[in-house]
């Protein structure tokens, strides 16, 4: 599993009438993890988008579990779990005072500058392995600590 | 069912480096649709606040199958399937020249000033039996003319 | 002059924890009037994006007389007072039950591709001069009826 | 003079089609900035939407001298020049690699929650001159350092 947790701040842009984060908000703290998640494996979007990949998003699903209001500091956590084959998959969760107050996913496909779904590049999958078997190291060391 | 759709123009505004519409954008444009529905039923957000009652949204799901791109003219239809008892769920459709291109939910919850999760308010759920009846006799009618 | 007006309805994604539209939420309304001021006259930014003209904005101001509210429906009036030569200024006034609420302008040069600041093209200041001299013949006509 | 600097990095949602930060996100980030400084003399939004004050914004003004893009770290100034009487003026300048690519500024009001316009609290004064005579007593002692 690959994971980062980004820090975000609301801001007074992002609340609404009720006063707390308005529903859409949450899409782009989810992007800002990710983001950083793919730049910590060195598959930054810009190095992506070089080399003529995009990232649409094809589905996203939320889960509110308590508001966020103007100036609160939120962890936003992006996770993959399974090393991508076709579709990417990543996870969220967005902590307030070490309480979930927000869950969600995005799935992802690439496509060419044309439009068209192609598979992930090898230079993508081979990124991916390389963390993930990096992330597994660091997990069994860290596992046979005394 | 109830059923409303609403028209929105693809602001440039709402577009992003892939020069087209970000996905978050389409979370206001589905309350664009939802507010439509719910003015049309008598039930508008202002008279709900008024009233002390909010309506935040406690999850949402979106599937993005074709893009949106600037000044594009969307039709956006929200509906409610089924009479709500505790939350209220809307289901969403987008169609660009006739074709779906992204469909979704949102679910909601009632929740008082002090926000606390309440029952709907009795006023509401007399007027969402109003609105499906007036559907469902609108439909029999339609149904049975030759 | 010429001078359009686009009718607007305020979002709640667009309202901030004051209960009113967030400021910055203006300057995307000015566009929607600059669209349809454009769209008008034959200019439409798709043309002059397929063309390989970008129309940058290079300044911007804005004066907050009175507030809007989630579903004021807003009259957003974008003007062009000059035949452009090198930069495009456009005047704005939004008006809620007549009355005018905000006020504002943008600058904008014209680049191509690149990013280089260009002369405006040929066709867009022919299309300026054929609309303001509709313009200024509708206005005879108008004056001189007794 | 109080100045305080505050870090954005471009979001993906912030972006536009023409691949550059939309023009009106801007505003939001003067608003990072503007939020630093005044929570770092003490007088936060909170305490003073607390104590039942408001600061709208009555007029907006930028400056666009060079395109910001996705991923890019942007330092975002925000300064008060002087002792605010009436209304509240905050100049902005926003550096990429230390070069200047956006100045702006916003004036703002003080209101009390029936949303009238009301002369500044004593203490928020009181809060303004106390960090001006500080900002001036550094500034006099990096002086008078040999």
């Amino acid at each position: 599993m690959l994971s980062t947790t980004a820090e975000v701040r609301v801001r007074y842009s992002e609340t609404d009438a009720m006063a707390v984060a308005y529903h859409a908000n949450y899409l782009p703290w989810f992007e800002v993890a990710r983001t950083a998640l793919f730049n910590e494996i060195g598959l930054s979007y810009k190095k992506l988008d070089d080399a003529g990949f995009l990232l649409p998003v094809l589905e996203a699903g939320l889960r509110y579990l308590a508001p966020a209001r103007y100036d609160d500091v939120l962890a936003v956590t992006a996770s993959v779990l399974e090393i991508p084959r076709v579709r990417i998959r990543v996870d969220y969760e967005i902590r307030l005072d070490e309480k979930v107050i927000t869950t969600g996913h995005t799935v992802h496909a690439f496509m060419n500058r044309t439009g068209q779904a192609i598979k992930p590049p090898k230079e993508v999958i081979a990124g991916f392995q390389l963390a993930f078997a990096k992330s597994a190291a660091v997990a069994a060391t860290t596992a046979t600590q005394p």
